[in-house]
């Protein structure tokens, strides 16, 4: 993996060092500011970890989450030498309107066509920002104990889906076995990452599963109020509901409908890959990828389900017609 | 990997070879048997492989799967040159009183204390008998295409779990980028293995979910005759139902109770690793490893369930005094 030198020139010129990641931070976006974070600290440099949003508890077993901040550092004694954009590659996805740094720099593996920041490093084919970021200790001749270890396989586990996408690459099982081998115990991450169901949100799965309908090839599976009030969740309960729903054999795309108010509602989509989702999502008040993408709807529920699985007859038929 | 000498000199002298693994074939058994018969096949070897049971729905995508038969082969025209039992290392597990083979070599990743077979390759702390006959494959000198590949890739990748277990280690990582290397698309193994459940699977899911109870930390899921009917599903549709219920967080015991009879039923017990469920499973006709073994118990459902947990209770208070 080549680095540029103007990257890890300038990282090792800074004293002072700022993190930060994408709003509604995931694993990968988590591992990489932490396993950074402990790398240049282990070089001696101050480092500072922002995320306008809080941890979500499944990371809360990464090592020093307690530390990533809400709040832009104080700079009245200066900006920090070096601002750096983790997993993502534009200002927005950070959430904040401006960001403090002498020398501002991006490593991501997000396609943008953004130019933020003077040293760019984007790489689209790796699978994870993570998996870049532990070339970048190598190359800076940094120390990776076992806890940066467990930060960057965090990384690079969540954000190929456990080695389950097509972004598990050669290069990130490569990586995967060396930082086995610097001390990862792969079924600590995933017990922690995936078996670690409340028993309440397994209540509300059951539930969600119970009522799954059928349109021809499209499932659909709901969460409404009632549910969440009868099993004691959240919002934050739902998460991979929609996969879930598309792991069903013969199932192209999955709509998973989630109760906002009295009568209006979320609508995620996930597709298998024949259909593409995105296109409907942009009917809906929202936006996406081909497999991936949702929008908000208001209405009954009976009205949602029916527009949104006519959306999607209506546009396959056109896309064959 | 160090591979006895004697066991790649028997297999390149043999002409003929019988490949059998053990009964209720598993990615690891299945896998390793398919990839190790099309590579002896590009080496001009006639194969043959043998299963006592069939080969489950959720593996039909393995190339050559068809071939494997449930009938001994014909050997009025003389045994096999050479027996290779994969996957297990005696004779009782591969289902069969006798097995035809001039010389018989055993490929295993499982501890056994038995002595069957002329040489015997058994590596217990390797993650799945598939990276052993990945290693066997290329110091054979043996052709690995994209079918050989995929199905070594589903043997290491089933056994580890989708590599999330402890037996993820750094080797296993390093064959699959090998493997994916050759041409393995892992989202398409993902599809097949864990992305294919059927929509009546999907019900008896939801139905079992619903009906989970607790009893302090061991979680009891259940499936009935009842539930079966009602669904239209059989006992296979129950794989993975144990590592279900130990997904909940504080659990540390599932115990998932199947209904083989009026009044008999299948246990199976999934452990985090704190318990260990071997000793119990010893105590109802049944045996296994630490974390995941089980056994048959006799009664009513109400019966068996309060039974288990109480075998459970004791066997931990024995443990802790």
């Amino acid at each position: 993996m080549k680095i540029p030198d103007a990257l890890t020139g300038a990282i090792r010129q800074a004293q002072s060092v700022l993190l930060v990641a994408h709003v509604s931070p995931d694993g990968d976006a988590l591992g990489s500011s932490l396993a950074l974070a402990r790398a240049l600290r282990g070089m001696g440099k101050s480092v500072s970890i922002l995320d306008k949003d809080a941890v979500p508890r499944i990371y809360r077993f990464l090592p020093g989450w307690e530390a990533v901040s809400a709040e832009l550092p104080d700079v009245s004694g200066g900006e920090p030498d070096a601002l750096v954009l983790l997993d993502c590659g534009e200002l927005e996805r950070t959430g904040f309107k401006s960001l403090p740094g002498r020398v501002k720099l991006v490593v991501d593996h997000h396609l943008t066509e953004r130019s933020y920041g003077d040293v760019r490093w984007v790489l689209p084919t790796v699978s994870s920002t993570g998996e870049m970021v532990y070339n970048l200790i190598r190359a800076l001749g940094a120390e990776i104990d076992a806890k940066t270890a467990l930060c960057l396989y965090t990384a690079i586990f969540t954000d190929t889906g456990g080695f389950r996408y097509s972004s598990s690459t050669p290069s990130s099982f490569r990586a995967a076995a060396d930082l086995v081998e610097l001390g990862v115990k792969p079924w600590s991450i995933t017990e922690n990452v995936y078996e670690s169901i409340s028993p309440a949100r397994m209540r509300l799965m059951g539930m969600a599963i119970n009522g799954i309908r059928f349109h021809d090839d499209v499932a659909v599976i709901v969460v409404t109020h009632d549910m969440y009030r009868e099993t004691g969740t959240t919002d934050e309960d739902t998460e991979n509901f929609a996969n879930l729903a598309r792991s069903i054999q013969g199932v192209e795309v999955a709509v998973f409908i989630r109760q906002t108010g009295p009568e209006s509602f979320k609508v995620s989509m996930r597709s298998k890959g024949r259909v593409n989702v995105a296109a409907i999502a942009e009917t809906i008040r929202g936006g996406g990828h081909h497999n991936a993408a949702g929008g908000k709807m208001d209405g009954t529920l009976a009205e949602v389900e029916e527009r949104i699985v006519v959306a999607l007859k209506n546009a396959r038929r056109d896309s064959q017609s």
